[in-house]
C-alpha cells in the first residue's frame, strides 16, 4: 500500500506548513532515531527536541515553531496525532468494494448499501440493513432486523443480535457479541423464571468494540453506548447500561446492569462497577478497582471499593506493613500496661 | 407479536383471580407511572402500593387481598414474576419450526427432532441429536456425537464440542464455548505435556450460559452444571467443576478447577474461585472476591480473600483509613517514650 | 479408540522399562483404587506407595526402583507425565487426515498441507498457508495472508487475522482470536483517532491458546508468544507484550500492552499486568494480584499491588482484624491521654 509521497503533499492532506524543502520525497514513516533520509518522523514530547539535530530522517513532524535544526518539517498542532493519520496513509489497507462474495448468506430482504463487502460465510438476516462501504467478514451472523452504518468493519465471527442498531464508522472486533440477553430473572420458589430481554443494543457513530466483549440488550429499552466510546477486548457492559461519548473501557471491564457513565471517562483493565450507579464526566478510574457506589466528576479513584486515588496510593502503601503494624500496637499495648503499673505503684510509694 | 387480550384471559393465563372488570382490553404492558388505559401494570414493591390509585393503567397485578383503588385487578401470589409471563406472552417470537434452512451444513447421520430450526451457515457434525423444537442459530458449531434436548437456544457462534451434552429448555448464547479442554498439563522438564481432556461437559434442563462464557470439559469424567443455573456473560468454569442447581453466575466470575457450588449458590460479578473447593448451598460471595478456602452454606461472603460479609464491610471501611492509623501508631509511641523518659526522671528525681 | 496392548508394547512406547510380566494384556487405564486386571494405573505420589499392594490393576507406572509388591510394573522417570502420555495413546482420537471437506470454504490462492483436514464452514482467505495433517475445524476464519505451521489444531469458530503466524502443534480452542486490533488511540481534542495496528502475532511452536482468548496484534512489530507458552481460557494479551517460552497463563488474566514477560512464568487466574513492565523468569504471581511494577526473576508474589507473596499471606492475615487494630488503637490513645494527665498531676502533687 506503500508509495511515495513530497512532503507538501503530506502537509496538504494533514493541514500543516512545511518548512524546508516541501519538494522532500517520503515513501515510509520511522523513529526519530531510526529513520532514514526516505522517511517521515515525528516529533510529539519535547524532551526529545535536541533528537532532531541528529535524526537522519527526510522530514520531521512537529508542533508550530519548535527548533528544526535546519530540517525539513511539517509544523502541525498535534504531531502524534499527525503521525497516526500518516500510518493510516501509508500502510492501511483502503477499503476493498467486493459486494456479496459467493459463499456469504445474505437474506433477500436485506438492504446492501453501495461498495460494501460481504465475504464468504457471513451471514445476513432478514430485514437487515447495512450502510455503504461497510465491510462485513466470515462468520459474522447479523439477525434479523439489524442496521448498521456506512463505513463499519464486522470483523469474523462477531455477532449483532435482532434489531440492533450500530453507526456510522463503527468496528466490531472478531467475536464480539453485541445484543445477547440481558441478565434478568425472577424469582419463582428456589428457581429462577427468565425475564424476556426485549430492548436493543444502539451504538452510535465511531464506536469500537474489543474482541470477544459483549454487550447485552436492555431489559424494555435501549443499551446505549455514545459516540466515539471504544471498547478494548473482553469488557461486559450489562442490560440498560448508558455509556457516554469518548470513554475509554480497557480489558476485562465489567459494568453491571442499569448503571450510567457520563463523558471522557476512562475505566483502566479489569475494573469492577456495580448496578444502578452513575459515574460523573472525566472520571478516571485505576485498575483492578471495585466501583461499589457512585463518582463524582472530573476525579481520580481506585480500590475496591474505591476511594480517591491518592488516598489509596498511600493505603496501598501501607497494606504491605499491616502485620508490622499490628505487631507495633502489640508492642505498644505492652509499654502502656508497664507504664500504668509503674505509675500505680509510684503513687502507692508516694 | 403483541395483541389484544381480556383482563380474564391473562387472568387464566398466570392462574390468578379478577378483581373487577374481567372484560377489559389489554394490548400492551407498562409501568405504573406510564401505563395507559389499555395497558397492564404490576405492583411488587407494597412500597409503591398508593401509586395504583394515581395509574392510568387499564389492570394491575398484585398480590392477594390488596388495596386496588377500584382499579381492575389480577390478584397472583408473585406479581413481579406474573408480569415476567405476561412480557413472554406478550413480546417474545415464537419458536418458528423452519426445519433445516438452505446453507445449514448438517451432517447426514445427525438426527433432527420435530420442529426443529437450524439456521444457515449452522454446522452440526456426525451423529449429532438435536430435540424437538430446539433453534440452532448461524454460526454454532455443533461437534460429533452432541447431544441437545428439546427447546433449547443455541445463539450464532456458539461451539459445543464433542460428546457434550445438553440438557432440555437451555439456552446458550452467542460465542459461547462448552467442551473446550481444561487446562492439564504435566511438568516434562521446564515444558508441559497436555494431560488429554476425554471427558464431557454436561448442563442440565434450564441452564443457560452466558455471550462468550467458557465452560471446560473434564479431565476423565464430567463438568456438570445442574438444573437451571445460569450463567452470564465471559464466565469461566474449569474442568471438573460441579455447580449445583438454581445457581447465579455473574459476569466475568471464574471458578478453577474440580471445585463442587451446591445449590442456590450466587457469585457476584468478577469473583474467582480456588480449585479443588466446596461452596455450601445459598452461599452469595460478593463481587471481585477472591474465593481461597471452602465456603459453609448458608452465609454471605466477601473480600480477597474472602471472610465473612459483615467483617469485610467493617474492613473496608478501615482500608481508606490506614495512612491515618499508621499516623496515630507514631503518634503514640512518641508519646509512649516520652511518657516512659518522664516517669523514669520521676524516680530518678524522687 | 482403545485397543489391547501389551505392557512390553507400552514399556517400549513409553522408554520405560518391566518389571515383571511384560506378557500381561492391557485395554484401558484408571486409578489405584479402581483398576481391574486389564488396567495400567500409575503412582506418582510417593505417599501412595503402599496402594500398589492392594490394587487390582494389570500393571504399574512407577518410579525405577519402587516397591512393587509382585506387580508388574513399568519403571519410567516420570510415572506422570507417562501416564498422560498412554492417556493419548489410548484415548485420542489420532488425526484425520480429511481434505478440505465439502462446505469449506477455501481461497484459491491457499496452500493446504499434506494430510491436512478442513471442516465445512471454515473460511480460508488468499494466501494462507496451513502445514501438513493440521485440522481447521468449521467456522474457524484464517484471513488473508495467514501461515499456521504443521499438526496445529485450530478449534471451532476461532479467528486468525491478516498476516499472523502460528506454529507447529499448536491448539487454538474454539472462540479465540489472534490478531485483533491493538488498543491504540491518539487523542484528538475530547475523541479518539485510532492508531493503525500495522503489526502481527506471533505464535511459537506447542503454544496452546484458550478458549474465547484474545492476542492483539501489535501496533507497528509483533506481539510474540514463545515455544511452549499455554494461555487458559479468556486471557487477554495486549498489543506488543513478549511472552516467553512455557509459561502458563491462567484464566482471565490480563495483560497490558509491551509487557514482557520471562520464560516459565506462571500468571495465576484473573491477574492483571500493567503495561510496559518486565517479568523475570520463573516467577509466579497469585490469583487475582494486580501487577503494577516490573518483578525480579525467581520469586513468587501476590496482592494488589504485588508484594512477595510471603508477605501478602501476613498482610491479608490481619485485614479481617483491621476494624479491631482500629478499636485497639483508639483505646490505646485513650490510656495514653490518661497516663499524661496522671503523671502531670503526680508532677503537680510533688
Amino acid at each position: 500500500m506503500s508509495q511515495t509521497r513530497t512532503v507538501t503533499e503530506l502537509a496538504e492532506h494533514l493541514g500543516g506548513t512545511v518548512q524546508g524543502n516541501g519538494a522532500t520525497m517520503i515513501t515510509e514513516l520511522g523513529a526519530l532515531e531510526t529513520a532514514g533520509p526516505d522517511a517521515l518522523t515525528f516529533l510529539a514530547n519535547p524532551r526529545y527536541a535536541s533528537k532532531v539535530a541528529e535524526t537522519s530522517a527526510g522530514a520531521v513532524l512537529m508542533a508550530p515553531g519548535g527548533e528544526r535544526y535546519g530540517r525539513t518539517a511539517i509544523e502541525v498542532a498535534n504531531p502524534y496525532l499527525a503521525f497516526a493519520k500518516l500510518l493510516t496513509l501509508f500502510y492501511t489497507k483502503p477499503h476493498e468494494p467486493l459486494g456479496i462474495l459467493p459463499g456469504a448468506i445474505v437474506s433477500n430482504s436485506a438492504t446492501i448499501g453501495e461498495g460494501a463487502s460481504i465475504y464468504p460465510g457471513a451471514c445476513i438476516g432478514r430485514n437487515v440493513v447495512i450502510g455503504a462501504r461497510t465491510t462485513v467478514y466470515s462468520g459474522a451472523v447479523l439477525y434479523d432486523n439489524v442496521v448498521i452504518g456506512a463505513e463499519c468493519t464486522i470483523h469474523a465471527n462477531a455477532v449483532v443480535r435482532e434489531r440492533c442498531q450500530v453507526g456510522n464508522r463503527c468496528i466490531i472486533q472478531p467475536g464480539a457479541v453485541i445484543g445477547s440477553d440481558g441478565f434478568g430473572y425472577a424469582p419463582d420458589g428456589n428457581s429462577y423464571y427468565p425475564i424476556p430481554q426485549i430492548g436493543i443494543v444502539v451504538l452510535e457513530d465511531d464506536v469500537e468494540i474489543g474482541a470477544n466483549s459483549c454487550v447485552d440488550r436492555a431489559a424494555i429499552e435501549t443499551t446505549r453506548i455514545r459516540r466515539g466510546t471504544k471498547l478494548d477486548n473482553l469488557v461486559q457492559i450489562a442490560h440498560n447500561c448508558q455509556i457516554g461519548e469518548d470513554c475509554m473501557i480497557v480489558s476485562q471491564v465489567g459494568i453491571s446492569g442499569s448503571t450510567k457513565i457520563g463523558n471522557h471517562v476512562t475505566l483502566a483493565g479489569q475494573v469492577g462497577v456495580a448496578g444502578h450507579l452513575t459515574i460523573g464526566d472525566n472520571v478516571l478510574v485505576g485498575g483492578q478497582s471495585g466501583v461499589a457506589g457512585s463518582l463524582p466528576a472530573n476525579a481520580a479513584y481506585s480500590g475496591s471499593p474505591t476511594m480517591p486515588h491518592k488516598e489509596w496510593l498511600k493505603s496501598a502503601m501501607v497494606m504491605p506493613r499491616l502485620p508490622e503494624l499490628k505487631k507495633s500496637v502489640s508492642a505498644l499495648e505492652k509499654r502502656i500496661t508497664e507504664l500504668e503499673m509503674a505509675l500505680k505503684q509510684n503513687r502507692q510509694e508516694s
